[in-house]
């Protein structure tokens, strides 16, 4: 290998020393940090992702990209070696274009809103939070005008969660999705419901961590490879690498249900990771950021997987032993209960079909923000009038209306709509998986799950980010993507089981 | 304040939150890291472990400390800040004695040492670990005659543990320990013993971790400023700072006194650590480097109040709710468990009386390797000599023998004596306790535990590191060093247990 080359590489591990204790110091935050020791970790977080930015900026990786992109470089890397050099400097270019003042102000501003965020939520008064938000809305679009000055600022945005998106395409899924979703969830909000009485009572705390691990055994975690802990709420990163994935869940004595599913939804995260090529471990041709396919990958097996019946025949009595309120409940009472479909106020608890118009609430909300220059005054009713519209629910305060989620308050703008891209793509992966594997009921109820987990490997883990989510799924299901297929499969599984037409 | 103070105090800033991540990735080493993470780990400890090196000994704090040094300067600091600039300026001398290739060549040694010692005491095979260990014998050597040229090293290596400390004082103590302890436990060995079999069952392990919260809330351990993980081996650590310490444990099915006792010792260190001034915090003048003080800390709770009856009268009833098989067994029952006296060969798993000569064991090993030149080849024999003549018992090969402990492999030489220092000074503190507090017995018997706590946290564990162990005893005992206190403890104490005389 050349001499740049081997500069390179070492100077990718001094990178990955910095991300190792940044993602450390995250995962301690949330999981083991008392509450004294805020201000080091703090302290720490913010000092050591300041000097991997300027390492990830630096003149002396720019000289070396560029040598590497040069021809008679360039040929001798493989294909994945391309990838990272080539991702590593476009990423360089657009950090470059941003003023290290606005840079170092617009992280400020980022803690500041986190802070405002939570006082507003906790008093439920949006106003607390406006201004804020107002100056996160102006930064987020100022950053996106410095990395591509000609490009639509939203579409920048979509696409630094999921490249190649863009609010074309999205709004054409997304509209799909609507006409044939809200009318759907307006029949079964009218069909009578199972009684769900009995899941009202206190579950033993233990037992629902013994069912974590068994879930995560059952679907293929590593245990080489990855760890769990505790946390507020659940959540997947990895340490440092590829090599190390740690899950979270949250347990609490009034759900046990919620938990088994942030379990298998974390773990189908942990799994996609743990299964790229080791080979790029340590390098940006690993863990994969392009997050409508991280996202597919979660809700592969907490939706379509978890959601089937089928899924927990072989474990279901294993369940039953470790935690034995559910010891009086069938398993075609559990899967009713896993499959309530209600309209409700929060995103996070909410079930697979209403989860989707929550998303294309926020979606265009963020639309009428970056678009049609909505004022942030305006936003909770536009918020509460969407609610009512498509779920025929509308909020009675802030907190459980536009302040639910922290998302913006850290300038995650366009970030929302990768959730409900995964579940566009799980119709599609699931339906080709079908046309592999065979009828998927039948590999799950014999206890074969494993061999679902091979061919996501297979097909799309290995990649890591080396490929967009469009690449992947062309791959994969020879097709473009369209949200016919779940659309098929939501009609398919809840006419059946509300018995609506 | 002074510009150069004002310089000063961000530049430790700096240096805490390199503290912050070598110790947290030293935490999650031990409690959370999977198999796979140990190279991104290792990478990034080496990383920064040599980066705070270089600010622990650059030109840039030399200066600094040399301006603060000035009379002029130091005469407006306070007594804490003079304590931390003498610190930290005498360190620096001592570190940059040692030439950088060197040091760099020793913390390699070390890591070979780790390895070898590993794989020698899982083949039970000295001559595995011996070349080794014979190396680091000189590199120690060499080191304490860089940092301090015209002393005897291992009085260096001594002091290094506890401050003040050298061979001629230990040697006093020792001996006297001797002389007391090995006639008293010849004849407790002697004597009849209750019958333990009903302590040979299997123990619940989430029963074992409730009472671990329930002890360290009894002993005083803040949760604000600490947590609680599970590692192979139980340690504290400070994340960073003593606003945040963290103690570990481990829980088996087979033995469910031990991590009572594990977690009352590591309490122990914690709470001294919690209650040092939090002025202090982010300073050297904080977290005590005074070993010996330290282990006195984490040694009174665990065996003064934790193998005192009446510490367990308040919170028995409680763990037996926790842990039920503990139902059948008495409160008598149960405190002649946690004092039984037996020689045994692992010094971690000794009782309070045999732990001693375990300890004086290996200082006189590490003596005759100082002092008196004896051969590596020739250190498994002396070994099994002492332990023969001291507890009537020969380890039956090199495992439970002279490779049981890994302190030597890291080369901690002159450490093992702080662990019997911290009981010789407890002995001192509890006589002056007594005296000041009233009886013990009747304060722990009351569930007053917490005005013991208060009475170390004002004697002792406020000054943090600022003090050596003989100034705060002869703060608080007005006495010099003595082991004669201990000693009467124990001859009372065991001799009334064992009816011995």
């Amino acid at each position: 290998m050349s001499e740049v080359f081997d500069r390179f590489r070492k100077y990718l591990k001094e990178i990955e020393s910095y991300d190792t204790v940044i993602n450390l110091l995250h995962f301690d935050l949330q999981t083991a940090m008392p509450k004294k020791g805020f201000r080091m970790n703090c302290e720490a977080t913010t000092k050591f992702s300041t000097e991997r930015f300027k390492l990830q900026t630096s003149d002396e990786l720019c000289g070396m990209l560029e040598e590497l992109k040069k021809e008679e470089e360039f040929s001798k890397l493989d294909g994945d070696w391309q990838f990272i050099v080539d991702w590593m400097k476009r990423e360089l270019d657009e950090k470059k274009r941003i003023p290290l003042d606005f840079y170092e102000s617009f992280v400020k501003t980022v803690s500041e809103g986190c802070v405002a965020w939570e006082e507003a939520k906790k008093a439920s008064d949006f106003s607390i939070f406006a201004p804020c938000l107002k100056k996160l809305i102006e930064m987020a679009k100022q950053e996106a005008l410095y990395r591509y000055p000609d490009k639509d600022p939203y579409d920048v945005m979509l696409n630094t969660y999921e490249e190649g998106m863009n609010s074309e395409i999205i709004d054409g899924l997304f509209s799909e999705i609507k006409e044939r979703l809200v009318p759907l969830i307006r029949k079964i909000t009218k069909a009578s419901k199972p009684d769900d009485s009995k899941f009202q009572r206190l579950y033993d705390l233990d037992g629902q961590r013994k069912t974590q691990k068994l879930l995560l055994d059952y679907i293929g975690f590593n245990w080489e490879k990855g760890g769990v802990a505790e946390s507020e709420h659940p959540f997947t990163t990895n340490i440092g690498s590829i090599l190390d994935v740690r899950v979270t869940n949250h347990f609490r004595e009034k759900d046990a249900i919620d938990p088994m599913f942030s379990a298998i939804h974390e773990g189908g995260h942990a799994i996609f990771e743990q299964n790229t090529d080791e080979k790029l471990a340590g390098t940006v041709g690993a863990s994969c950021e392009r997050l409508g396919l991280h996202e597919s990958q979660s809700r592969f097996y907490e939706n379509i997987l978890g959601r089937n019946k089928n899924f927990w025949i072989p474990v279901y009595d294993k369940i039953q032993k470790y935690e034995n309120e559910f010891s009086d409940v069938s398993l075609d009472e559990f899967y009713r209960e896993i499959n309530k479909v209600e309209p409700s106020m929060i995103r996070t608890s909410a079930d697979e079909l209403t989860y989707c118009l929550h998303i294309i609430i926020r979606y265009e909300v963020e639309k009428a923000i970056f678009r049609d220059g909505v004022q942030v005054e305006e936003l909770p009713a536009l918020w509460n009038s969407k609610m009512q519209e498509y779920l025929g629910i509308t909020p009675s305060n802030d907190a459980e209306g536009i302040l639910q989620d922290m998302h913006w308050s850290d300038a995650s703008f366009g970030y929302f709509p990768t959730y409900l891209l995964g579940n566009v793509y799980d119709g599609m992966i699931y339906e080709q998986m079908t046309k592999e594997l065979g009828d998927i009921d039948t590999i799950l109820a014999e206890g074969r799950i494993l061999e679902i987990t091979h061919w996501l490997n297979e097909k799309i883990h290995k990649y890591g980010n080396t490929r967009t989510s469009a690449q992947i799924l062309e791959e994969v299901c020879h097709r473009t993507v369209s949200a016919g297929p779940i659309l098929d499969y939501y009609e398919y599984k809840y006419r059946k089981l509300y018995g609506v037409d």
